[in-house]
């Protein structure tokens, strides 16, 4: 989907394909985040579309989210990792620094949060709450994704038990508030948040009224297919601790782009009234 | 935990931390692999511990899915990867190749199979399945995992519903032998596998029971704790259809070692004493 010329200049500058991709990615990177920074609070960066170039992709996905940062936004991992405990651990080096080389100390990915599958419970995500405390970061754990068979695990209905009835996914959200407690900051939010769909809007109703404190990323919006009228109910009773992310439908606003500044112009112009119409829904409450 | 005399040529070999400590991973792993490959079939490659070193660990993590293929051992990446559909395919094409930059097709990481996480059910797994398919791979989807908190999600009851109640990581179960149907190769087994940790003896024989064309892949030997009695029962009536990994009791059997050379020939004598104990083990059942 990148832009044609785009392209070609990316195979003059780098004879390889995955150093060219890397370079075209970090250039796209570049202008859209540009291009969309007086309109965002943050960069959600997709590690995996990195990854896919091998190490040449991690280099740029260092890279994006290190241009975020440099505009003074939030620059989040999107790489829904999780393990066991001390791999966990391993894995927010990598995104947060921390690993230990001797006398030296590695300084990670330079991400400010990161997103955390909770199939491991406690002891898979306490590493990464660790690593977050001590860098003054964030963590946003999984509780309703935004995919159409999030429901095959996440909305199976528990039985009684120890906890209350319901759908899995609230009792993952009542892990969150666990873990979430005694990290509020300044302005009275968690440092740990979570993922929750705009897809499934009343997930994402439930999702907030369950974690008054947790700043909710929600994706879903745009390509696939929530309104600003289904992200309103993320927000809280002020109008804030959500971050909705929009990806294809910023980035690759204009498909038809020949140029990466017609591109970027395009997201700046997409990013602007996604802007307008969140806060719009968000006021009509 | 390297030998202090790899840690001290590293630093002389390369500058930089980060180099440094990549490097010694991979004589690391060459010198493990080398030393086990005549008593295992597999190499299981954690890529967090290559990620936390950021870009040089990356390709350190090549590296070693690289050294054991030559060894003609499956190279499974670690990865435990999941996300919604277009990106697991990204996350797929990552580690089994196939991403396209203009007419080249690159190779990715070159694993023979990678580990993934159920959360977002079907549509997440599946590009991992069709990657697999067409490269010949195999995937293993985390059915109940080997840490302690593991219970909090996997083992929650559900209530009966359109499914048959029982714990959350029997449907996962149940999923699997879904994806795995119709994917069975020459040996009878599928390529789509299941993880199912050694810890919790109860949920890996059902996991066997549920799954009896998957190979199970058991983490949780040695280090973690379980035994070669424990882990007899995720082998079927062939005494077939089984990896069981060890991590840190093969590597790191000898904590003491000085050299790389100690280290390996302490990995050879740990991977031989475990690959006989699992035999015999499995024999008497």
């Amino acid at each position: 989907m990148l832009p044609p010329r785009l392209r070609r200049r990316a195979r003059e500058v780098e004879d390889r394909p995955d150093r060219a991709a890397a370079w075209a990615y970090t250039e796209l990177a570049r202008a859209v985040i540009d291009a969309v920074a007086s309109y965002a609070c943050a960069v959600k960066v997709q590690a995996a579309f990195f990854e896919a170039l091998g190490p040449p992709g991690f280099e740029a996905l260092a890279r994006a989210l290190r241009l975020a940062r440099d505009h003074g936004l939030a620059a989040i991992a999107d790489a829904k990792r999780g393990d066991i405990g001390p791999t966990s651990r391993a894995y927010a080096q990598g995104f947060f620094g921390g690993q230990e080389v001797d006398a030296d100390v590695l300084p990670g990915l330079g991400a400010d949060a990161v997103t955390v599958n909770p199939y491991f419970g406690t002891d898979g995500v306490e590493p990464f709450l660790e690593a977050s405390d001590a860098g003054g970061g964030g963590v946003f754990v999984l509780v309703r994704t935004s995919n159409p068979s999030a429901a095959e695990l996440q909305d199976l209905e528990l039985a009684g038990g120890e906890g209350a009835p319901g759908p899995l996914y609230r009792r993952v959200a009542a892990l969150v508030r666990r873990w979430a407690e005694g990290r509020e900051g300044a302005c009275g939010y968690s440092s740990v948040g979570a993922v929750a769909g705009a897809t499934s809007p009343g997930a994402l109703a439930q999702t907030r009224e369950l974690l008054p404190r947790s700043i909710l990323l929600v994706p879903g919006y745009g390509a696939q297919g929530a309104s600003a009228g289904e992200v309103a109910c993320a927000f809280d009773a002020r109008g804030e601790g959500a971050v909705v992310s929009a990806s294809r439908s910023i980035t690759f606003a204009d498909r038809s782009a020949e140029t990466l500044e017609e591109l970027a112009a395009a997201a700046a112009r997409a990013a602007r009234e996604m802007r307008d119409a969140v806060r719009e829904a968000v006021a009509r409450r």
